[in-house]
């Protein structure tokens, strides 16, 4: 399977820590960069990354607070200076639109590459993003101001092909993709070779959803039918129970409830409140309801 | 004497790199902070630094490209989440006023101090602040956009006081500040004690020029009168002479000229183009010109 990682940029929440930087991460897909939220010091961490520059297409923002979306415009600018021709996507509520014209204007004369601005309505579910390899739908969550999710889900791959059955039928490479498309085989003397002898189930598809910042909605599973591995924001432990009621956050325990409740395989945790010196409080308490939990960190890389 | 330092937060130049932030760095006198330039990431490097936010109270910005104000917004919400209450100002070209009146009315809803914005003439050389201990003058530079150096005069301190002087006539404390101020001291047998008898001169003022970006401006050290340390932007050596008047920025040698021709005690230099991996060439270059130059680099304090 190719590689279906996230790359984890920043995970830390609005305050600024010494630990960690302001949310970002990149999904990589195929050799294709996806951004999804882009705070102050992102460029910095992509090029700590070492993930290339020129791969990255899309940014998708998920609100509009600074600590997710400040290092828009540095990056922007920047991509300017290191030569870049290629449009760049960038997804995010409406009212992002006109700031970033402005800031263009002022900041980016003479850019020599096209920023186009898609407004996202972060009350639906729906696909806004779409290729060969994948597909970005839209997750409405419930956070202070307008905020979504993104979900990153693989398209269906075509079956395997059992080598042993080709050299055995003597079957042309030309006819390879034929059979991955689900025909049978028929021989010289005419007996049909069905096509479940000759291939191998495909890989299931892979899905990535990223849920941050948002308070607990109880019934947010239903919207990740699919997911593999999920990112949701854990800026608190329950003894912060009342901060994350009235920031509209989560905390370990709600990312776990939803991680269970839509049986994914995976769940990372990140968006943590800086008074955790030690976030593995978070981790325990995730991992008392989802126990293949992992803290999100600045450079560490998650297979979906 | 009061401490009278520089701070630099950042001293690299437009294109990021992992060795050096974005133009920023900080003025402490007397325990009072000013910050010059804040580039994207200097709220990450003034929490490293460990000086306290709450003392700052004035940034001046040099000119509006993103490596020298991207950082501002975000260091602007960040106090606001921390709970400042005191006033903010921020001197910068006039065109950023309605930017960040545009990014506070999105971004910073609540805000609960303010942000009070002084329009500077960069073409001018004239005092834009002052306070009991110094003055701020801006000093016009020539870049691709309207840009201006800032200048942090001390005032002239009274003269120190002769404590054996003070004895030998028995002087009562309630006088002190009369014979600091210049008078002299009449004993009870009517003998007049002149004010130089008594006191020791002042220390000089000392004074910190900030030069950055500029092209080479040969007659520059004519506003510099009184600079005791210098920082004057390198973006290059000059072996790379013909990008320097492309981009109007200076050369090492450039800024030791300026140093040399203005008569100041040190040279800083900064603003380092990120094709050198080694500064060492921009040092000896300068060195050749003007010894006592000193690289800058992240988290270095410079005594002015």
């Amino acid at each position: 399977m190719l590689p279906f990682r996230v790359h984890i940029l920043g995970c830390g929440s609005a305050t600024p820590t010494l630990r960690h930087f302001a949310s970002s991460q990149v999904v990589e897909l195929k050799g294709k960069l996806f951004m999804i939220d882009c705070g102050e010091g992102t460029q910095i961490q992509l090029r700590r990354s070492k993930l290339c520059f020129n791969n990255l297409h899309h940014i998708f923002i998920t609100h509009l607070h600074g600590d997710h979306c400040f290092g828009l415009i540095g990056l922007i600018s920047s991509l300017g200076l290191l030569g870049r021709t290629q449009p760049l996507h960038v997804y995010a509520p409406k009212e992002l639109g006109p700031m970033l014209d402005a800031q263009m204007q002022l900041f980016c004369q003479g850019l020599e590459y096209e920023v186009e601005f898609h407004a996202v309505d972060t009350t639906k579910n729906i696909i806004i993003y779409e290729d060969r390899s994948l597909t970005v739908e839209t997750v409405p969550l419930e956070h202070r101001v307008p905020c979504c999710g993104y979900l990153f889900r693989e398209k269906p791959a075509l079956p395997h092909i059992r080598r042993e059955m080709i050299d055995l039928y003597h079957i042309p490479v030309s006819h390879i993709n034929n059979i991955k498309s689900g025909q049978d085989w028929i021989t010289d003397e005419g007996n049909v070779i069905p096509n479940s002898r000759l291939t191998r189930p495909a890989d299931s598809p892979r899905c990535y959803a990223y849920c941050s910042d948002t308070k607990y909605i109880p019934t947010l599973h239903c919207l990740l039918g699919g997911v593999t591995t999920l990112y949701h924001e854990s800026t608190y432990a329950d003894d912060y129970r009342d901060h994350a009621d009235t920031y509209c956050h989560s905390t370990a325990s709600d990312a776990a409830k939803v991680a269970r409740d839509a049986g994914v395989k995976q769940l990372i945790i990140g968006h943590f409140s800086k008074r955790y010196q030690d976030e593995t409080v978070l981790l325990k308490e995730a991992q008392k309801i989802f126990p293949n939990t992992h803290l999100a960190d600045e450079m560490a890389v998650f297979d979906v």
